[in-house]
């Protein structure tokens, strides 16, 4: 259950920059890679000759060259050339629209017709030199909504994050969720409260003193159909969290990009966007590095959590006050899934 | 197919000293913990409010907390808190009961209406300062009742065990099956002969000439749903065999706990229980590490023969004199299930 | 979908030397051991008394004795005996036709009363001490007919084993596919062209200069239900080809024996036979050794193609001129298997 008619992040531009790369994205066996001037492509991962996967093969002069037999295919998805060949008759394969923008190749894998650079996720920072970015991929057997609910309850970081970003009052201050037209919302703000071992590191990395107390903020944004954004943050207490003066603050956005492989697994794009020292190459690596292990610790609980409601497909959840931002989230898929079916919106 | 109104081994207590245990028994997926003062407790390892495992959580206080976002639960199945909610609506999880006796942790996946201390086989062993125990655990992909028939025709030991307890008087020597209330047994007396290696080394270990001839006995009682007790020992020549006096014989039980974990595979454990030098750990150390190569020998042959019955699973096999006591065993065991659906004893 | 009424390599000789060996054949489960006289022997992997596989028990003076309570099993499939039992009335289980001949064990999985020996694919070769062979096994997850398939299309050469066998001719000169009978034979010549490095290195394990230029030769021969033979060579330029004198040149003939495990996995046997410095067992070792590196490189493309066939088993393929020695191979065996299901020949 995934809407098909939107982008999807399919890979990171070094992923495709070497050789071709077949990846799954919402059930289609895709293969990516650079066909003329370097531009982005993506296509079934299927040789029309033999079914051998085109992602074996390799790019030659931007076209794509069947590793078997030496089918030359084109980025529309129509053979070229083959060795020995009349290749006119040959059947096509599906062309994906892909896009490469914001640090990321993204694909749309539903109908091709209705795929518009327009309605890609707005991610400003990236094309921002004010800004940088730092992030990893992780491969995660669960349901992406599962990894959505995660991200928009970070009541979890106490337990799941507890010697990193968790702190006791996490789930003492309680959040707020609203709507902005498609985007869901989760705020929190925890004041007057010392950081947590990350941010200090941070802290300490932007130069201000980590022993401080500070006021934190997070604002999960969820952007369809699976994107969460969330600024994060820590100021000197009282001096504006979130508006606070730069000088006084240390805050980014975390950046989690998720794309179904299956109905049960996920591509998880997950990063740190910062405008504080954005030349420091080290500090990125570092940031990269704390941000990595953190995020490694949801992985076991998610799958298995996956295995558990797998097993019990039927059994009910509860939806908690806490859980107001996946639930949301989820009704907007919902509906977006509705609609893309011709159905209308669920009653 | 296994009865699952009975007690089953869990765990060793070890193994739920420091942190909460997920396992499945009879395909029941249970979390065993230590909830108050230290007692052994058995919950649905599923937390109510998004479906997490809660062993993946800690106990703090007698309570398993979740380990995604802090739910609280009691022994009983019923939600005890959670930050920032009101619990009460909450619905409970399913509750196993449990003891801790005889050096095992105990769990009845069944109806706990029907669960009764008295139903647990009595290892009087357990309990008395003059015996010890040594063992440990396999997790093998058989059916339990393929260990049953294993332990209930120690015929394979020439075979499976040639260089420890293997020797040739087993399959020359007749066994006896017979029953007394709900237990099988099947006695096998081997006079004269010459202690096999792993016994041999046991003679040693108690301070008896391992070159002696002497009288060899096995005594393997089936006790409902699945545990398999066998009286084993040797004795100097004419001296009585199991009934010998102490200073002449060397002997023992072996211990044979097996828990379903599916339909297809087991939790089994394993040791040996003696009234000889109960205070030498080393002995103790060096028999369980005797005894687990012997018994890792039966792996192998168990999951194979399991591999061939799920390919043919209507194929018949044959019912041989010295399969009886196996044999007995499953008819106790269709009883006990049939009962369990009441549905009476079949035909 | 395979001929079960035919002859296929169950494995080497020197598999059966030490002990028996389980293998699938056809999806038949089978024990291969070497009977009285040391005669080669295949048999259901089942003992009939408790469904264990025959294959981890042991040979004893030419009975197949169960591994697991002693039932000694002769190459009839017949009960010869068991420790304190009448063996009369013990089921049999199957025994396969086997012959141990051209260097090989083949079994007959289908319908023994069928079986001739005469039915044998013709290894001529490997009977004459003029000749010598090397070779290795493989399993590849991949339906038998992809691997025909690969050997009847060698334009894949130049893809595949671009560093090795490949070169840029193979594509360029065409091939020709005739059928003999039941054999279907694909020839390619190219004339006057540089030979590729495992031909190079050949060329100088024979004593010839391998920077001359040569003409190339393939001449694939597909023997049903499922052996590839291919006489392969260079020599010197002009001096007749395959016809050439033995000293001009440099031959062999690649042995493709490929048995299907299930439908989609199979056991392959494959190397070289030649007729050079037949004496020279380094050679041996080395060309071994070189095309084993080759054939490898075949394994990730046929799964993977595997993979994606099994995705779409709908899907229409290609057939182009190139594949023409593998569309008749799989005609024959779409006749074959329609003849053995007694239905005649498909219109």
């Amino acid at each position: 259950m995934y809407p098909k008619n939107a982008w999807y992040v399919a890979c990171t531009p070094a992923e495709i920059d070497e050789k071709p790369l077949g990846r799954r994205v919402c059930g289609e066996r895709i293969v990516f890679f650079r066909g003329p001037e370097g531009k982005a492509a993506g296509l079934e991962d299927w040789c029309p000759h033999r079914g051998a996967p085109l992602s074996l093969g390799r790019v030659v002069e931007g076209k794509l060259v069947c590793g078997y037999h030496g089918l030359e295919m084109g980025c529309d998805g129509k053979t070229v050339a083959m060795p020995g060949q009349r290749v006119r008759g040959f059947p096509p394969v599906q062309a994906y629209p892909v896009i490469e923008r914001f640090g990321f190749v993204w694909v749309w894998p539903g109908d091709a017709a209705k795929a518009d650079p327009a309605l890609l996720p707005q991610l400003a920072w990236a094309e921002d030199p004010a800004w940088t970015f730092g992030g990893g991929m992780f491969h995660v057997k669960c349901d992406y909504r599962l990894m959505i609910d995660n991200l928009m309850d970070l009541t979890h970081e106490k337990y799941v994050h507890a010697t990193s970003i968790g702190q006791q009052e996490l789930d003492e201050v309680p959040a707020h969720t609203s709507s902005e037209g498609d985007v869901v919302i989760t705020r929190r703000e925890m004041s007057g409260v010392k950081a947590p071992p990350f941010w200090q590191a941070a802290m300490r990395g932007n130069g201000l003193d980590p022993e401080q107390t500070v006021d934190r903020w997070q604002r999960c944004r969820f952007v369809p159909p699976s994107n969460v954004l969330i600024d994060v943050g820590v100021a000197l207490a009282g001096q504006g969290g979130f508006d606070a003066p730069a000088a006084v603050k240390t805050s980014g956005i975390v950046v989690d990009l998720i794309t179904p492989e299956t109905e049960t697994s996920i591509w998880y794009f997950w990063g740190l966007a910062r405008n504080f020292r954005p030349e420091d190459k080290a500090l990125t690596a570092s940031i990269r590095e704390a941000q990595g292990k953190v995020f490694s610790e949801d992985l076991e609980m998610l799958e298995s959590q996956q295995r558990n409601l797998s097993a019990q497909p039927e059994r009910k959840l509860l939806s908690l006050n806490t859980d107001l931002g996946g639930v949301q989230a989820r009704r907007m898929l919902e509906r977006l899934v509705a609609q893309e079916r011709g159905e209308g919106a669920p009653a």
